[in-house]
């Protein structure tokens, strides 16, 4: 049985454009290493009721859930908040929560700052080795920070919980051909390896039009076959592979 | 009446986290520049029940959606497949888009090129001045490709189609101040200023932390006046802002 993982970048930012979303690649690739498979990825808005909808739903129809994103402690910062409604639980001042501000912030920690030990009740700490305000696991569901670099360190820190299953493998080649030399024998070749997804992607680079070809799946060696086969056919229809 | 968005991004390269997308951000701005409120952004796989029911439920619920991805010809392209589904028309070889097609190809049009010509009946082309093969508009959706060159291509060839309304205006300030000191003073300031909305983001650049406060709204005046007033308030904590 495939574990299955959705992602929810909470963040205005991303929707606005100003920001970059980084951590979709980083949670895909690293979710990808331990056999999950990442079927969805949203980005919603810092707003209560969506991202209380939002959590429900992902909830419900996949493995484990990852937030990451509004875990500060200025008036946009609602996840935890929004985490304890979706779960209709209360949210409360984590002892150990606040035992780690304490110790990081000593004389300095203001009611601010003491905001982030508010967790719902229930939840399991996420450690942040970096700026100490943890994250938290409420049932299937981890709510990380939203700096890629935090929110990084609290993945590792919580990878070890994750029940995966074989990591997920690839190969890629590429050519100068376009997919429309390479598209009918292409879904033959991916008929006869069913046990291997291959994706097709045109590219411009530096102004030359070509074709990756990935080759993803669990095993080994279905995947070197397939990858051997890709590279017979695009030498046949007089291509040049390159593995990439 | 705020015109919304939602952007589908369809595509397994990016849930394998191999490719990072460029889309949302780009698409984020521009929707911005038109007045238009982008409400989300979805990731999803190449997989036609998963499209039909994500185009389903985003047009229902958003003035417009625009997908990108999956509009080749080759055997895991399909996206104009699952429009046709989703709104419950057949699918069909569009005059139009086989005599650009013709005039692109010449005698090299083959059965695979030949596909891209298939679009759901009632569907209006999108323009595509790069590689030819049109994308379209079905309703309020509008079908994208999702190379960004090419979707920003077709992207300026809809965007006159597109209602909007004011511009969506942005400042930015920032400041080496933790969001610890500024948390308080800020929940008031924007409480203030009800009709721009403060955002604030801790970052790590070159191993300093600071925050960014952003006011986003679309009328300029009260931009400028909350932004002075975040400026006033971090000279007030003692820290020094800086216009981004």
């Amino acid at each position: 049985m495939t574990q299955t993982a959705a992602i929810l970048i909470i963040g205005n930012e991303i929707l606005s454009g100003r920001t970059q979303d980084a951590n979709i690649q980083y949670l895909a690739k690293r979710l990808g290493e331990v056999g999950i498979r990442l079927d969805q990825a949203r980005v919603i808005a810092d707003d209560v009721p969506v991202i209380v909808s939002n959590v429900r739903e992902l909830a419900k129809t996949h493995s484990y859930v990852f937030t990451t994103g509004g875990i500060g402690f200025t008036h946009d910062d609602r996840t935890a908040l929004s985490l304890a409604q979706a779960f209709e639980v209360e949210i409360e001042e984590n002892p150990t929560a606040l035992r780690l501000l304490q110790d990081y912030y000593g004389d300095a920690l203001n009611e601010a700052r003491r905001r982030m030990a508010l967790i719902p009740v229930g939840a399991t700490l996420i450690d942040n080795p970096i700026s100490k305000a943890p994250g938290f696991q409420i049932q299937n569901v981890f709510v990380l920070a939203g700096v890629p670099s935090v929110m990084q360190a609290m993945f590792d820190s919580v990878v070890g919980r994750l029940v995966g299953g074989a990591p997920i493998l690839f190969a890629a080649v590429s050519c100068g051909l376009p997919e429309g030399i390479l598209a009918d024998d292409l879904a033959l070749l991916q008929g006869r390896h069913p046990e291997v997804d291959i994706g097709s992607y045109p590219y411009f680079k530096l102004g030359v039009l070509g074709v990756s070809l990935v080759m993803r799946g669990i095993d080994a060696h279905s995947i070197a076959s397939a990858t051997q086969d890709v590279m017979d056919m695009i030498k046949t229809l007089g291509g040049d592979p390159v593995v990439e």
